[in-house]
Protein backbone atom coordinates (compact mmCIF):
# COMPACT_ATOMS: atom_id res chain seq x y z
CA UNK A 1 0.00 0.00 0.00
CA UNK A 2 1.31 3.24 -0.80
CA UNK A 3 1.12 6.71 0.75
CA UNK A 4 -1.47 7.93 -2.09
CA UNK A 5 -3.66 4.69 -1.33
CA UNK A 6 -3.77 4.84 1.88
CA UNK A 7 -4.95 8.38 1.87
CA UNK A 8 -7.08 7.94 -0.90
CA UNK A 9 -8.62 4.95 1.03
CA UNK A 10 -8.98 7.07 4.53
CA UNK A 11 -10.70 10.06 2.56
CA UNK A 12 -13.29 7.60 1.79
CA UNK A 13 -13.54 5.61 4.70
CA UNK A 14 -13.65 8.73 6.78
CA UNK A 15 -17.00 10.52 4.52
CA UNK A 16 -15.33 13.20 4.64
CA UNK A 17 -17.49 14.81 1.37
CA UNK A 18 -20.52 13.38 3.10
CA UNK A 19 -20.03 15.81 6.37
CA UNK A 20 -18.06 18.32 4.82
CA UNK A 21 -19.26 19.57 1.42
CA UNK A 22 -22.29 20.66 -0.31
CA UNK A 23 -25.36 17.70 -0.61
CA UNK A 24 -25.16 16.27 -4.53
CA UNK A 25 -27.65 17.89 -5.94
CA UNK A 26 -28.70 17.93 -9.66
CA UNK A 27 -32.17 19.66 -9.97
CA UNK A 28 -34.53 19.90 -13.16
CA UNK A 29 -36.73 22.22 -14.02
CA UNK A 30 -40.72 20.64 -14.26
CA UNK A 31 -44.42 21.77 -14.67
CA UNK A 32 -47.26 20.14 -14.53
CA UNK A 33 -51.20 21.88 -14.40
CA UNK A 34 -53.56 21.51 -11.90
CA UNK A 35 -56.95 21.68 -12.82
CA UNK A 36 -60.21 22.29 -10.89
CA UNK A 37 -63.46 23.34 -11.10
CA UNK A 38 -64.71 26.92 -10.12
CA UNK A 39 -62.46 29.54 -9.97
CA UNK A 40 -59.49 28.61 -8.17
CA UNK A 41 -56.52 26.18 -8.49
CA UNK A 42 -54.18 25.71 -6.51
CA UNK A 43 -50.23 24.43 -7.10
CA UNK A 44 -49.00 22.11 -4.23
CA UNK A 45 -46.51 22.14 -1.88
CA UNK A 46 -42.55 22.76 -3.73
CA UNK A 47 -44.19 24.25 -6.56
CA UNK A 48 -44.93 27.95 -8.12
CA UNK A 49 -47.39 28.86 -10.40
CA UNK A 50 -45.94 29.99 -13.61
CA UNK A 51 -49.00 31.12 -15.01
CA UNK A 52 -53.11 30.14 -15.35
CA UNK A 53 -56.07 29.44 -17.85
CA UNK A 54 -59.62 29.74 -17.16
CA UNK A 55 -62.82 28.89 -18.55
CA UNK A 56 -65.17 30.79 -21.22
CA UNK A 57 -62.08 31.86 -22.76
CA UNK A 58 -60.84 34.13 -19.93
CA UNK A 59 -57.01 35.37 -19.83
CA UNK A 60 -57.60 37.65 -16.50
CA UNK A 61 -56.42 36.47 -13.42
CA UNK A 62 -54.30 36.91 -10.51
CA UNK A 63 -52.21 34.55 -7.92
CA UNK A 64 -53.79 34.38 -4.21
CA UNK A 65 -51.72 33.21 -1.45
CA UNK A 66 -48.86 32.95 -3.31
CA UNK A 67 -49.89 29.46 -4.88
CA UNK A 68 -53.62 29.91 -6.38
CA UNK A 69 -54.61 30.81 -9.92
CA UNK A 70 -58.36 32.74 -9.32
CA UNK A 71 -60.04 33.05 -12.58
CA UNK A 72 -61.28 36.55 -12.67
CA UNK A 73 -64.25 36.61 -15.50
CA UNK A 74 -67.73 36.75 -13.25
CA UNK A 75 -68.82 33.50 -15.26
CA UNK A 76 -66.44 30.37 -14.60
CA UNK A 77 -66.53 26.46 -14.70
CA UNK A 78 -62.79 26.09 -13.96
CA UNK A 79 -59.41 26.81 -13.81
CA UNK A 80 -56.17 25.60 -14.21
CA UNK A 81 -52.64 26.25 -12.64
CA UNK A 82 -49.22 25.63 -14.35
CA UNK A 83 -47.35 24.70 -11.77
CA UNK A 84 -43.29 24.19 -11.56
CA UNK A 85 -40.46 23.28 -9.54
CA UNK A 86 -37.30 22.18 -9.46
CA UNK A 87 -36.04 19.26 -8.40
CA UNK B 1 -6.28 11.07 19.09
CA UNK B 2 -6.91 8.14 16.50
CA UNK B 3 -5.21 8.59 12.93
CA UNK B 4 -8.94 8.91 11.76
CA UNK B 5 -9.69 11.41 13.49
CA UNK B 6 -6.38 13.66 13.10
CA UNK B 7 -6.99 13.30 9.03
CA UNK B 8 -11.05 13.87 9.31
CA UNK B 9 -9.70 17.50 12.15
CA UNK B 10 -6.92 18.04 9.78
CA UNK B 11 -9.24 18.14 6.22
CA UNK B 12 -11.53 20.71 8.44
CA UNK B 13 -8.30 22.59 9.27
CA UNK B 14 -6.89 22.99 5.45
CA UNK B 15 -10.65 24.18 4.14
CA UNK B 16 -10.14 21.36 1.91
CA UNK B 17 -13.42 21.62 0.47
CA UNK B 18 -13.44 25.37 0.24
CA UNK B 19 -10.04 25.25 -2.12
CA UNK B 20 -10.85 22.24 -4.24
CA UNK B 21 -14.31 21.35 -4.48
CA UNK B 22 -16.12 22.29 -7.83
CA UNK B 23 -17.75 25.75 -7.49
CA UNK B 24 -21.24 25.96 -7.31
CA UNK B 25 -23.17 24.85 -10.73
CA UNK B 26 -24.55 28.29 -12.30
CA UNK B 27 -27.37 27.27 -14.03
CA UNK B 28 -29.66 30.30 -15.72
CA UNK B 29 -33.20 30.21 -15.97
CA UNK B 30 -34.65 31.78 -18.99
CA UNK B 31 -37.57 31.23 -21.54
CA UNK B 32 -38.26 32.11 -24.95
CA UNK B 33 -41.92 32.27 -26.97
CA UNK B 34 -42.84 29.77 -29.40
CA UNK B 35 -46.03 31.16 -31.92
CA UNK B 36 -47.40 29.03 -34.66
CA UNK B 37 -51.00 29.59 -36.65
CA UNK B 38 -53.78 27.92 -35.81
CA UNK B 39 -54.49 26.35 -32.07
CA UNK B 40 -51.43 24.38 -31.67
CA UNK B 41 -47.95 25.60 -30.24
CA UNK B 42 -45.37 23.21 -29.04
CA UNK B 43 -42.04 23.97 -27.22
CA UNK B 44 -39.01 22.35 -28.36
CA UNK B 45 -37.06 19.65 -26.44
CA UNK B 46 -35.37 20.39 -23.42
CA UNK B 47 -37.69 23.22 -22.58
CA UNK B 48 -41.10 23.08 -20.75
CA UNK B 49 -44.38 25.34 -21.11
CA UNK B 50 -44.59 27.64 -18.04
CA UNK B 51 -47.73 29.30 -19.51
CA UNK B 52 -49.81 29.85 -23.34
CA UNK B 53 -51.39 33.00 -25.24
CA UNK B 54 -54.11 32.43 -27.58
CA UNK B 55 -55.52 34.64 -30.16
CA UNK B 56 -59.07 35.94 -30.90
CA UNK B 57 -58.65 37.37 -26.84
CA UNK B 58 -58.84 33.56 -25.87
CA UNK B 59 -57.15 32.44 -21.98
CA UNK B 60 -58.97 29.09 -22.08
CA UNK B 61 -55.44 26.45 -22.84
CA UNK B 62 -54.37 23.18 -22.00
CA UNK B 63 -51.05 21.51 -22.24
CA UNK B 64 -51.05 18.32 -24.46
CA UNK B 65 -48.16 15.85 -24.52
CA UNK B 66 -46.36 17.46 -21.69
CA UNK B 67 -45.30 20.60 -24.17
CA UNK B 68 -47.89 21.70 -26.39
CA UNK B 69 -49.91 24.63 -25.93
CA UNK B 70 -53.73 23.90 -27.42
CA UNK B 71 -56.06 26.80 -27.20
CA UNK B 72 -59.57 26.06 -26.79
CA UNK B 73 -61.83 28.83 -27.87
CA UNK B 74 -63.91 27.60 -30.97
CA UNK B 75 -62.15 29.74 -33.45
CA UNK B 76 -58.47 30.35 -33.49
CA UNK B 77 -55.96 31.73 -35.65
CA UNK B 78 -52.63 31.53 -33.26
CA UNK B 79 -51.36 29.80 -30.21
CA UNK B 80 -47.73 30.84 -28.40
CA UNK B 81 -46.43 28.80 -25.87
CA UNK B 82 -43.78 30.04 -23.11
CA UNK B 83 -41.09 27.90 -23.24
CA UNK B 84 -38.35 27.82 -19.96
CA UNK B 85 -35.14 25.88 -19.23
CA UNK B 86 -32.64 25.27 -17.00
CA UNK B 87 -29.43 25.69 -18.66
CA UNK C 1 7.31 21.02 3.97
CA UNK C 2 4.87 21.27 6.94
CA UNK C 3 2.57 18.62 7.64
CA UNK C 4 -0.81 20.86 6.29
CA UNK C 5 1.23 21.69 3.25
CA UNK C 6 1.91 18.36 2.31
CA UNK C 7 -1.53 16.68 3.12
CA UNK C 8 -3.03 19.89 0.75
CA UNK C 9 -0.56 19.13 -1.50
CA UNK C 10 -1.18 15.28 -1.55
CA UNK C 11 -5.20 16.09 -1.70
CA UNK C 12 -4.53 17.79 -5.06
CA UNK C 13 -2.34 15.55 -6.28
CA UNK C 14 -5.04 12.68 -5.85
CA UNK C 15 -7.89 14.56 -7.45
CA UNK C 16 -10.14 13.26 -3.72
CA UNK C 17 -13.21 16.12 -4.73
CA UNK C 18 -13.24 15.00 -8.89
CA UNK C 19 -13.81 11.15 -7.46
CA UNK C 20 -16.12 11.81 -4.84
CA UNK C 21 -17.49 15.57 -4.03
CA UNK C 22 -20.15 16.42 -5.79
CA UNK C 23 -20.89 19.77 -7.32
CA UNK C 24 -23.04 22.19 -4.99
CA UNK C 25 -26.44 23.43 -6.34
CA UNK C 26 -28.40 25.47 -3.69
CA UNK C 27 -30.69 27.69 -5.92
CA UNK C 28 -34.32 27.64 -5.45
CA UNK C 29 -37.12 28.62 -8.12
CA UNK C 30 -39.22 31.58 -7.09
CA UNK C 31 -42.08 33.50 -9.18
CA UNK C 32 -43.51 37.19 -8.55
CA UNK C 33 -46.56 39.25 -10.65
CA UNK C 34 -46.07 42.25 -11.23
CA UNK C 35 -49.13 44.49 -11.59
CA UNK C 36 -49.79 47.85 -14.04
CA UNK C 37 -51.80 50.19 -15.47
CA UNK C 38 -52.50 49.77 -19.18
CA UNK C 39 -51.51 46.98 -21.58
CA UNK C 40 -47.77 46.65 -20.58
CA UNK C 41 -46.24 45.30 -17.71
CA UNK C 42 -42.80 44.55 -17.18
CA UNK C 43 -40.36 41.76 -15.26
CA UNK C 44 -37.63 43.45 -13.20
CA UNK C 45 -33.86 43.16 -14.10
CA UNK C 46 -32.79 39.11 -13.06
CA UNK C 47 -36.34 37.70 -13.29
CA UNK C 48 -37.79 36.32 -16.76
CA UNK C 49 -41.63 36.31 -17.38
CA UNK C 50 -43.30 32.81 -17.67
CA UNK C 51 -46.93 33.99 -18.56
CA UNK C 52 -48.93 37.23 -18.52
CA UNK C 53 -52.59 38.24 -17.32
CA UNK C 54 -54.91 40.99 -18.97
CA UNK C 55 -57.74 42.48 -18.01
CA UNK C 56 -61.12 42.53 -19.70
CA UNK C 57 -60.58 38.86 -19.89
CA UNK C 58 -58.04 38.93 -22.66
CA UNK C 59 -56.12 36.01 -23.11
CA UNK C 60 -53.74 37.22 -26.31
CA UNK C 61 -50.70 38.58 -24.86
CA UNK C 62 -47.09 38.34 -26.70
CA UNK C 63 -43.54 39.33 -24.62
CA UNK C 64 -41.97 42.33 -26.01
CA UNK C 65 -38.02 43.08 -25.25
CA UNK C 66 -37.71 40.22 -23.49
CA UNK C 67 -39.36 41.14 -20.25
CA UNK C 68 -42.38 42.98 -20.89
CA UNK C 69 -46.07 41.97 -20.66
CA UNK C 70 -48.45 43.13 -23.74
CA UNK C 71 -51.98 42.59 -23.74
CA UNK C 72 -53.02 42.93 -27.34
CA UNK C 73 -57.14 43.08 -27.06
CA UNK C 74 -58.14 46.71 -28.44
CA UNK C 75 -59.55 47.64 -24.90
CA UNK C 76 -57.50 47.35 -21.88
CA UNK C 77 -57.18 48.52 -18.41
CA UNK C 78 -54.19 45.85 -17.26
CA UNK C 79 -51.43 43.77 -17.62
CA UNK C 80 -49.87 41.46 -15.04
CA UNK C 81 -46.56 39.96 -15.67
CA UNK C 82 -45.31 36.53 -13.34
CA UNK C 83 -41.81 37.35 -13.46
CA UNK C 84 -39.69 33.99 -11.78
CA UNK C 85 -35.99 33.46 -11.19
CA UNK C 86 -33.22 31.40 -9.97
CA UNK C 87 -31.88 32.53 -6.70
Amino acid sequence: ETLDSFLKKKFKELHICEDDCPAPVTKTFTCTSVHASGRLASCPAGTVVTGCACGYGCGSWDIQNGNTCHCQCSVMDWATARCCQLA
